[in-house]
């Protein structure tokens, strides 16, 4: 397997397994002379960080980021920046039943075949564990950024959703609930059905929307790097992610022109923005939006029909720790690779 | 402008603008000993072909594709594979208009900001006329993994949409009607909506269904390289895509998990098939699908208003020739993308 | 056969065998709005071209070369360049002799075992040809860095070759010889040799000395793609090269450290150049220059021994056309190839 | 900075400076099911250890590589090889002095200039202490390629060399002596001559030859990675290399091609091998072998005249622990990237 890295100018590569010693990587092409703030980059992995609240998973890593490499006196050299996160609190005899079979929906049974030999457990690299690294090079990413500002919630979890335009919500509100949804009504209500779902021993999907405001003009590469390419393949590197829509995207498809059309101002802002801050592969300044559908979770906290490796038909049991509903831990990971695609374009375009 | 290039193993690399001498590409990565099939080619090309029928620009273009090296004595050499399409009937005249305005919704703008000097002429390179290298390439693409079954067809125009799974098509009526679309009683409907959305000199949008059968278990490179994300990539390379969404997509988000997890049978095969034949980003042997959302045209055949490079109001007219409806035409797209992404982790996994 | 790509930010990738229809390449990354001399480019083409004089083969080959794309109103728009030359006076079969037999030092057996299936006419994809390519691109890198003088020139043929530094020579000599040797003492003998050579039906190897002034400090990028290492790759895969040394070179292996050391002056240059203007994978601001060895041409006017496919004895008789010495032509490709890989890092230094 | 990775399908990405906390490194793309023997690991690491002898630095490093991810149960999995080594006994504070100087020879003033913040600690980043990181993935890579042999070898210090071919040399003895040397009379004159350099305060140049015997037909990938372009570009990567050269070498650029010619057996072997194992980029299953020049080590223990940031001219004092003589400690350095090239071509061609 090779393919563990992302972006042009700036790239992530990464390691780890779910219960391996540690899992880490290198942000290579960080511009030297950027004072870095540890603390938010910490502060980015608490949100991201299991048994944060009742609806999430209860498995408790420290999730402490260690940096080794390519920063001095605070700032970056230019040089790469290593890092790991020490694995913790793996229980992995938890998984000692799961050697031998493929969990329904899960990449037991692809691994499987594709490698023949993998580390099962806790889903060893395909854990979204993985998203821990993500999370570090993205913090780095945010403040390389720092006028650009980046926002997800959740927007919906089942049948809940939040049924006003982004522009109408109070982002200050999105960490002041544990879903983080802004819509206060709402949140209390995916809140209420979350943990309703849990105690069925089932899990339930939900959305993602992310608002990237003031972006340059320019960033994103006509044709093969286009801008919302490169978001779309960031977003379903995630774990789950079964969607991806920017703009008016699947209802664009219902539209005609004339309503779809953003008019131009004098100024080069658009009177409505239904193209999401995108034009031709390029962001034009104005506000990048989009929306990702995550899956419900494949492990269930009941019992379920599956098979093992030899293709005979066994019952896997509900254990282990897991969440009921990933979406309010995804809102710092769809953040992170917003900030990765952005700043990686945003170095791109410094000629 | 570097990016230009698609693939890890199989990589197609691409230049030329709508107006311009000739498009064209290099394919790099085919193995030796492939027997060509040119006429198969060029078929895969004149179904992107403008001027097939009365729903789709009338510019013509004779786009007959040369070979001019990688393939003797009708085999491939495992060379690159360069050719080249000329461009002919160019009305560039037709875009003396437009050389100092930028149209709502177009690339003009994004363009002249990020490189000053551009070649506005029927778009330049932002041109949909790119993507006949790909139907190229991807024709290729197709004849390298040829047991794989790859079928585009239009799923939905505006509100009108086939109401059946797949499965539940012939898809061997695809290619009956203008409009690809194998449900005869809804192409009829979508033929009739963009013949009067034509008439009113507006576009409408629409969407794509892609499925592919006979994909070999172990297609895909887990983390960055998913099988979902570089499809998801593919198809947001195109030009108007504002949505993808493979297997449950965003249904799945209202889904809880005892609903989405695909049951397997004892052979490895799945009950259900909602993870759309990918799991943990890898290819499980089942039909992979997905859908894909075009924005309607741009281009109106009536007047908008937008301004000019000054920030100047002017009035745009409706000239040129131009689709009401760009999905017949992005069926063949759709399919040529599916194809290259197909057969570059097939050659990845040939270890 | 993928690796067809050379640059990182600038990159060219090409196609084409010595007996197709043409060859040609795409030139990607080369930022919008540098006014092309195309005249130029063509001299540089020129200078590679057989039949220029007696000393090289009597190939005649227009090598004309047609710009398709990323060009307009005579300057670059930042998107590829697309390029062709066509190919002409091929007497592919003057090698009808050699389908099925191996010429000694020559690719014909590692091609044909690792592709099977191989163009042999004229040596197909392994043939020098190819460097038109390079030539042609290589022109347009020139003119991006146009502040940046590359001067390459013959500093040897046999045992022949130059006693003084690159400093004590008059560099508007080089092209006043057939052999683009600036000392024109030794020209002449190296003209005398190269022609006695060549009545024998054999051929003989040299050294080209290549000079890069006025680069910019900081180009290069430390570790994996240090100035010096991007520029040996780019020099072996020139055909027939078969060493490089930069500085001190070779010599530097007998010297002492208080010997081969560059001290500083106050402003930052040093009062000797040992390490041709590289420290660390970077450059200093002061001359880089290097010394390339080509072995002898394969190919020789004698009867030689060898085996055909199945490993029987045959006797290669010597037909066709061919140089007794690349050196000369050889030297437009060196300069090519150089600036290349600093027009690559003045793009990637560009931040 | 980015550009800290080598490969293309088993790709090092690494970090780390001299004195930080750690340096390490991700090796990709190493196929699953590999039995991993960590000891000769742990053997390769310590053959390039500072404080092996009295010929080079007396810097203590335990140099312990503790691997993180990607072996399970004593086998790789496919997934990326996370592994760090602890930086320790880093003797800081000698470097003090050299904060605001750039010493002659040094990648100070061009980091400076690249990067003005850099870890000056020792070199920082461009410290030779990198190369522990390649020593360990190479050590892995000859795992992966075990029928191949590499061998590498002191073949000269300053002036003095082996004066034979290497077919006459017996490899048994290269780890025999403290120099690597497998000529026990050369090797004996070489330890005195750095000894008595040592005593002067200087250091010495040398060469490497390195061997590479059992290498399959068909690597190297024609035009832009050829496989001489790939050892080339990786020995030049290594710090101090000034010269590379394959077969002939700089010897061909003397030669006829009547002499220079290798000549086939009926078996595809030839009866000379100037060409060293490789045609056209690509090994024909003869031995590869080159020789690598080395400058001496730009650190003295006497004093240097130099100038500080702002050009006033100082002096710097010969401190700290240095090799006089890097050639020993580089032999296994050589070894692990032409063991990282080799098995990276062997991956490409296994399709």
């Amino acid at each position: 397997m090779a393919h563990n890295t992302i972006g042009n100018r700036l790239t992530l590569t990464t390691f780890g397994e779910s219960h391996g010693e540690a899992i880490g990587g290198i942000l290579d092409g960080c511009p030297s002379g950027l004072e870095l703030n540890l603390d938010e980059i910490q502060h980015e992995l608490n949100r991201r960080k299991p048994g944060q609240s009742k609806l999430v998973t209860q498995r408790k890593e420290a999730d402490i980021v260690q940096f080794l490499s390519g920063i001095f006196e605070g700032k970056t050299t230019g040089t790469p920046i290593g890092f790991i996160i020490q694995n913790s609190n793996q229980k992995s005899k938890d998984y000692d039943h799961l050697k031998e079979v493929y969990r329904p929906s899960h990449a037991d049974f692809t691994y499987d075949k594709k490698y023949a030999h993998r580390d099962f457990r806790g889903g060893g690299r395909s854990s979204a564990r993985e998203t821990a690294n993500w999370v570090v090079a993205g913090a780095i990413a945010k403040q390389l950024i720092k006028d650009v500002q980046i926002t997800a919630f959740t927007s919906s979890v089942g049948e809940i959703f939040i049924d006003k335009p982004y522009q109408d919500l109070d982002f200050s509100l999105i960490e002041s609930n544990e879903i983080r949804c802004p819509d206060e009504k709402n949140a209390k209500k995916m809140i209420e059905l979350i943990s309703s779902i849990k105690k069925e021993g089932d899990t339930i999907g939900g959305t993602i929307t992310c608002v990237a405001e003031n972006v340059p003009v320019g960033l994103g590469e006509p044709i093969f790097d286009k801008l919302q390419a490169n978001l779309a393949k960031a977003m379903f590197s995630i774990n789950a992610v079964k969607g991806f829509e920017y703009g008016a995207g699947f209802c664009a498809a219902k539209m005609k022109g004339s309503e779809h059309n953003d008019i131009f101002n004098p100024d080069g802002t658009t009177q409505t923005n239904l193209s999401a801050g995108i034009q031709g592969g390029i962001s034009n300044g104005m506000p990048i939006y989009f929306r990702v559908a995550f899956k419900p979770v494949a492990t269930l906290m009941t019992d379920q029909e599956s098979i093992d490796k030899k293709g005979k038909r066994v019952v896997i049991k509900g254990k282990g720790r897991h969440d009921a509903c990933v979406v309010p831990r995804a809102v710092p990971i769809v953040e992170a690779m917003t900030a990765l695609v952005l700043a990686d374009f945003w170095l791109l375009n410094c000629k």
